[in-house]
């Protein structure tokens, strides 16, 4: 039996360990994005490192500017290509609770559908990912007696809340943190059957703009008549966002824009629908883009999207209330060669030209990154394809998608290092909704797919 | 020295005391429209009654399927007319509470402006309106040594609520609250100088629009390019709902609108502008219907308001969700020949016309009157307009309002009365809004004004 298949003996057996320190994990409420989510953060770094300590690695949780990094490294070898791998504790919140069938930091496995389903927020995004590499270098040190050389395990407490300690900590350790190649467990399958790999990632820019009346709340009958109604400029405004055929109606919007190179256009034309869209999600009603497919104008094409709006009465009861201002969130999505900041600023500008005389417009948002692309060439995208094919006997779809994921952009320049995007998530995995799953199928297979990524990166000169 | 002249020195002597019994009944949070305001309501309702008792009218708190009532009546007399005096005792709820210099609740007076400005929730709409009549009831039996004979005042507790269980109460209650007159202490001056009786009211219409896309939350990168976002198509009716020149772009919405009387506008035209639009509003950036003035706008022309509306993420936080669902609030102000629910249904189907495939919208409102209008020639109406301007001297403005009071409708239709509206509400006295505020000048005149209202009704035979 050769170490690879010892190694593979080993995940097998120890899978329902491996789910019930997962569950361990998810029944941790570390919610970034809000404040109430502090403690959670706190307990979920402590788990971590300690389990990272315990496998054998040198453990720091290292203060950011927001919420700490959890960092397990084994000593380098000259000869051995250092591999970092980056994973995600931290979660969106679970709100709207009463939208849960359980709740959602109380997971459990529920069998249905013939599979073993782990429904709880993280489930998939991101604690499934980042445990399954923590056990590929279990089964690795359990038939090695120890761990590779030149790993660096880099847990971040603060991705969906869009990464903000990343870039500064990553400018501060760049020595520590130096690597050939850095491994992003965060990302789709093609299908349950198939894996892949994400090459092309969008930027993104989110933005909160609140239009103020030129007075405070009134009575809407003594004024509605005559006076503003920043609601009712805020819809006229959102309402233009995008033209007739679905695009964003933003002045120079698409100026840096490249068409897609044409063999990578016909790649994903002669794909089936993306596993996003594999028919669990209704597209009815939906206003693509006219003139792409629904994978290029996922994958492919900017877009514009309204995440949340509010302004005056939200109830319980009715208020005749004229509002004094309304607000609205919206997010880009960026391809390759937008620039955030132009992006951000021509939408102020789009806002302010439509706004009615007396009216103001105030914004919000600190940060935005720009698209990343992966060279089609690099080994050890060619490492993860072999490894992913044989653990799925399926090749490996190079797709895109219409996710962020900012401190891929963050790793690749300030490490000059570049990415390799992979993952198990599925498109019904309700990943940012309530009941999001997993399940202790993928679970597995993304345990031995990791460990069949060591041993090919061990042959990489 | 006449009766009249020693009920009004009573009145001008009492006034300290008077302020001091109104502030601690505005100092009571009787808020009608939420749950969390029913201690307060209850509070309110026995601290009247106390009083009315006190003052010498048999009393009651009388249920209603919402919010009591408060009853206090007087032995009617056979060759003297009736008189019902209708006041509120409930509140608008007091949010956003950081917009008040002082606390909502804790009422205070404050010199400025040459006025003794009282600070409070409810100070003008509309506890001030309601006292003054109680102390003018005070001032006659301080003089007559007993309360004028067929009175019945009747105090409500859920008029900003839309008073929905008034109607019913009046149902049941007809022979004790017959009157040859409903006097309606709820409603605005002409100018600080210049006394109203408000003649026309609008009709009201509430309804609550939400838009449900065929999916719950999705990831706004995932899908947005493809599935629905109900906020856009929300964003997108909303900015349908008027048109170019202003006019409600509902269809059918005007079908039953008749011009205004050649006389009543051109009365209108000859009045400056509204005290509503005395300068304290800025106006920049309204959209009224064009070819109307102002004035004519907005008592004469009816309206469609969004109040409120909500969808997705509200922060804090950014949250790149795809909402499954958006929400809007809307009033209809009404003119005479309306009909509230021809209104509805006409809007329902404006939005559902307006719905993209697969998306659904569900409506919410559970209530609606039409417009009213008094009679010119009521002889109450002219007692009352002689009162005014005895106590101003200035005539009292014939107006119309752009606001609604619902029960005005249910008290004309239940009790077969008409209904005399007036009051000392000015423009600038932040109803409904943060740092609502009378003074007692104003209290002072009001409770004088009601005290010669008495005496001329006295005389009608």
């Amino acid at each position: 039996m050769t170490s690879l298949q010892k190694m593979l003996q080993e995940v097998d057996q120890g899978l329902p360990r491996a789910t019930d320190k997962l569950l361990d994990l998810i029944s941790i409420p570390s919610v970034s994005a809000e404040p109430k989510g502090s403690k959670g953060i706190a307990r979920a770094a402590e788990w971590l490192r300690r389990e990272l300590s315990e496998l054998g690695l040198e453990t720091t949780i290292a203060e950011t500017t927001g919420h700490p990094i959890v960092l397990g490294t084994t000593l380098a070898s000259n000869d051995r290509p250092k591999l970092l791998f980056y994973g995600h504790y931290d979660v969106q919140p679970a709100e709207p609770l009463d939208q849960w069938t359980h709740p959602p930091f109380a997971p459990r496995v529920v069998e249905e559908d013939g599979l073993h389903r782990i429904y709880g927020r993280g489930a998939s995004d991101s604690k499934g990912q980042l445990w399954s590499v923590i056990e590929a270098l279990r089964a690795w040190k359990n038939v090695h007696q120890s761990l590779p050389p030149g790993i660096v395990v880099l847990l971040e407490g603060e991705e969906e809340a869009g990464s903000p300690g990343l870039q500064g900590f990553i400018a501060a350790n760049r020595a520590l943190l130096r690597c050939d190649v850095a491994f992003i467990s965060d990302s789709d399958m093609w299908s349950r059957d198939q894996p892949a790999i994400t090459t092309r990632l969008k930027g993104l820019v989110h933005e909160k703009v609140t239009i103020h009346a030129p007075n405070d709340d009134l009575h809407s009958g003594h004024f509605g008549a005559v006076a503003a109604n920043p609601i009712r400029s805020l819809a006229a405004i959102l309402a233009e966002l995008h033209d007739a055929s679905g695009r964003v109606a933003i002045d120079g919007f698409y100026d840096d824009v490249a068409d897609l190179p044409p063999h990578i256009r016909s790649q994903w034309q002669a794909l089936d629908n993306a596993p996003e869209l594999d028919g669990s999600i209704n597209l009815q009603g939906g206003l693509p883009e006219q003139g792409f497919s629904h994978l290029e104008a996922i994958w492919g094409r900017p877009t514009a999207d309204i995440n949340g709006i509010s302004g005056g009465n939200q109830g319980p009861g009715e208020r005749s209330v004229l509002p004094g201002e309304a607000h609205a969130r919206l997010t880009f999505r960026l391809v390759a060669n937008q620039n955030p900041d132009q992006v951000r600023a021509a939408f102020q500008r789009f806002v302010r030209d439509r706004l009615p005389q007396g009216c103001t417009a105030s914004f919000e948002g600190d940060f935005g990154t720009p698209a990343v692309a992966l060279s089609q060439d690099n080994p050890f995208l060619a490492a993860t394809a072999r490894a992913l094919e044989a653990e799925f006997s399926q090749p490996a779809i190079l797709k895109g998608t219409g996710g962020s994921i900012p401190l891929v952009e963050q790793l690749s320049t300030g490490l000059g290092v570049e990415c390799v995007v992979t993952g198990f998530i599925l498109g019904d995995d309700a990943i940012h909704a309530p009941n999001e799953r997993y399940d202790t199928e993928r679970l597995h297979k993304g345990i031995r797919s990791w460990v069949r990524v060591l041993a090919e990166c061990a042959n990489i000169p």
